[in-house]
């Protein structure tokens, strides 16, 4: 039978540039997550299916990759639906595995636990341009801080990162899904439409105000709560310093707003702009909602502007460990688009600083064995001194051979003939 | 539903400190890997069914996890073979999806093409003590090179790579597909039990030339053919080095051994015996047979005396890539036992060198908000100085803290109290 020489539809096969760049912005992230005392931790490509479906996935479930049973556990013929046949399945994200993985270990852990994953997830989403089925998620998470030290270290730490990385005046937006709430209330939405609401209000960036509050309208919100609402959004309009966005609300909501929420913001802002290393913007953002349901307090996301999107994100989940453990555990995560991040640098025509010099030796065909020693020899010491070197064997097409190497990055070509 | 706290059967959660390690340890393999001039190169973690049960996979094809296909082209109450509901499989090694790969990029690749791969694999083995279904396998491989540069580099690349990890005084056991076969040839037996006659060879280590003996004997072949053949592996008993074990099948098998076979091995051994960085011996071993019926020159092997097995091995297979181009092209590799390496550093305590000093900031609850900004530049400038910082709240239980804080490798507290 014929092979097949593609990768399986909807991935890919990973080349020598862009890995070159995905070490490096790997190592840069390890490195630096790793100084604010961020642990590496990994949990198999795997789960048990039941974990990946309890509707904390939203529309991620229905993308799930699906391992089969083996052996006598599996009956084809017989089986009727999915989970005659179904064992485990690929995983989605890295958040429904590590709060597994918390709930099995915590008394292995120190607490609170600062977790650090870069790994593969699967999605068979419709395959589309620069998106790919398996991609790699990087997560940094605060296991068991209620307090927003939690935020603050998350948002340190990534925009440490990204700073280190090359990014500059990108914008980190923030907001709370309890200003959220308060804001929705004041206008007098009930709370059971509350999520549809934020739905529409999502899409702010996309349609404006005017096309926010004709949506809400369409759907059949009264008028007047409308009003009040866009009245608040319209109030709000480039307030983006976190404190003064605080002020405005709390002299407008009264007390549907609590003191408490606009003090936790503040904070976190205070914290942060005093001692961030990278360039940005924490800017309050009234608009994020974020799409995941399991957050329950703080959302972030953020925002480089050679991107449309967003390019990462993430926010607090304090009741999701609870669905393993039974006890809630407070939990904070922050995630980096690491593909968009790579996409961007590889456009760019990024170009890894501090790599190895690096030569190639072309070794004729023929060359006598016992001189070949010499050559090693000589590659052992170049790369002793920080080169690297590749010995290989001179091609007929010499000058193809080298215009090769020289865009593999080879500057230095040194030949061994025969004589 | 109660969700399921473990790691699916089979598979492990990896924990900080055995991260730590493998983290090390890859950023030794791919920086020493790197200087050899090996590119890293990644390939989906799924490949189509047909690509990994092509018969070169051996006992590993019965061991693939399978991928459901889904939406229309499922139909499980009518489906009545596994090829009615399978869509892909998970790799179970990284050679397979390696020879894909260049018969998929080689027009994008130099020529000879020299691949290092580290990457997840899985097989539905039976689970045992530190033999997990998903690990990792770190591979390095050099396509379209017909020379012996080939073994030479990848000998010296694997040694230098193990011998910066810190092992020392192993040993590269090397053989050769085609001494095997000659030896074989001498004795007298057919070439269509060769293959039956190498799997008793095999067990060599474990039941000794009578066992080996006796085997073939109960297997029915010609008790001269036997005597003549392991009256070779006596006379070759305790001769290590290359070249001398080249004269004496030389001397002894005449025209069943082709004198370029011996110059091919003792030209390696040359090579690498006069440049090699790592404390190892190059040993000829006649008994060496590799399992994996793809290789078709010379094969070899690592033993590190705190095994008691192999510890990784390679060899030439210059006849798989034509089985996805219908063109044959020269291969080599050497694939490092990544998890055995890991697994012998844990319990003999590996402590990662020049790893960060890490100093906890502990910080008590109700720390008042606007001298939390001290802090966090407190922690800022320790980890510019190259320190890792933990920032996090104090604990009721102080005391219990720090201990968890110190078995993480904390060396160093301060205490921010509300005062």
């Amino acid at each position: 039978m014929a092979l097949n020489k593609k990768p399986v539809n909807g991935m890919k096969d990973i080349l020598p540039y862009e890995m070159e760049v995905r070490d490096y912005v790997t190592s840069i992230i390890k490195d630096t997550y790793r100084s604010f005392g961020f642990t590496p931790i990994e949990t198999p490509a795997m789960e048990s299916i039941g974990n990946l479906s309890n509707k904390q996935g939203g529309e991620n479930e229905k993308l799930i990759f699906k391992v089969m049973k083996r052996g006598e556990k599996l009956n084809i013929p017989e089986a009727q639906t999915e989970d005659d046949v179904v064992d485990f399945g690929m995983r989605y994200d890295l958040t429904v595995p590590l709060c597994r993985f918390y709930s099995n270990h915590a008394n292995e852990l120190s607490s609170p636990f600062k977790a650090l994953q870069i790994g593969s997830v699967w999605r068979a989403d419709r395959p589309q341009r620069g998106r790919y089925r398996q991609f790699t998620q990087c997560d940094i998470d605060i296991l068991g801080e209620p307090s927003n030290l939690a935020e603050i270290e998350l948002i340190l730490a990534t925009t440490t990162t990204l700073g280190r990385i090359g990014f500059k005046n990108f914008e980190i937006r923030i907001n709370e899904r309890r200003i959220l709430k308060a804001m929705a209330a004041y206008a007098g939405f009930s709370e059971e439409d509350y999520d549809s609401i934020f739905i529409t209000l999502d899409k702010m960036d996309k349609i404006g105000l005017d096309g926010v509050s004709a949506e809400l309208l369409e759907a059949g919100y009264a008028k007047e709560s409308i009003d009040k609402y866009v009245e608040l959004f319209a109030l709000l309009e480039g307030v983006k310093d976190v404190a003064a966005g605080m002020d405005v609300l709390l002299g407008k909501l009264g007390e549907f707003l609590d003191a408490e929420v606009a003090d936790w913001m503040r904070e976190i802002a205070a914290a942060v702009n005093a001692t961030k290393e990278a360039q940005f913007e924490l800017v309050f953002d009234p608009t994020l909602v974020r799409g995941m349901s399991y957050y329950t307090g703080t959302i972030f996301e953020i925002a480089i502007p050679e991107f449309g999107g967003s390019c990462g994100g993430g926010g607090r989940y304090d009741k999701m460990i609870g669905n393993f453990t039974g006890q809630n555990t407070p939990a904070c995560g922050f995630s980096i688009g690491f593909e968009r991040i790579i996409l961007l640098l590889m456009e760019q025509g990024f170009k890894v600083p501090g790599a190895n010099k690096k030569v190639a030796y072309l070794v004729e065909k023929g060359y006598p064995a016992e001189k070949l020693a010499e050559v090693m020899s000589q590659a052992k010491e170049a790369r002793a001194n920080g080169q690297t070197v590749l010995v290989v064997r001179m091609n007929k097409n010499k000058k193809f051979q080298k215009e090769q190497l020289t865009n593999d990055g080879y500057e230095e070509f040194v030949e061994f003939f025969n004589r």
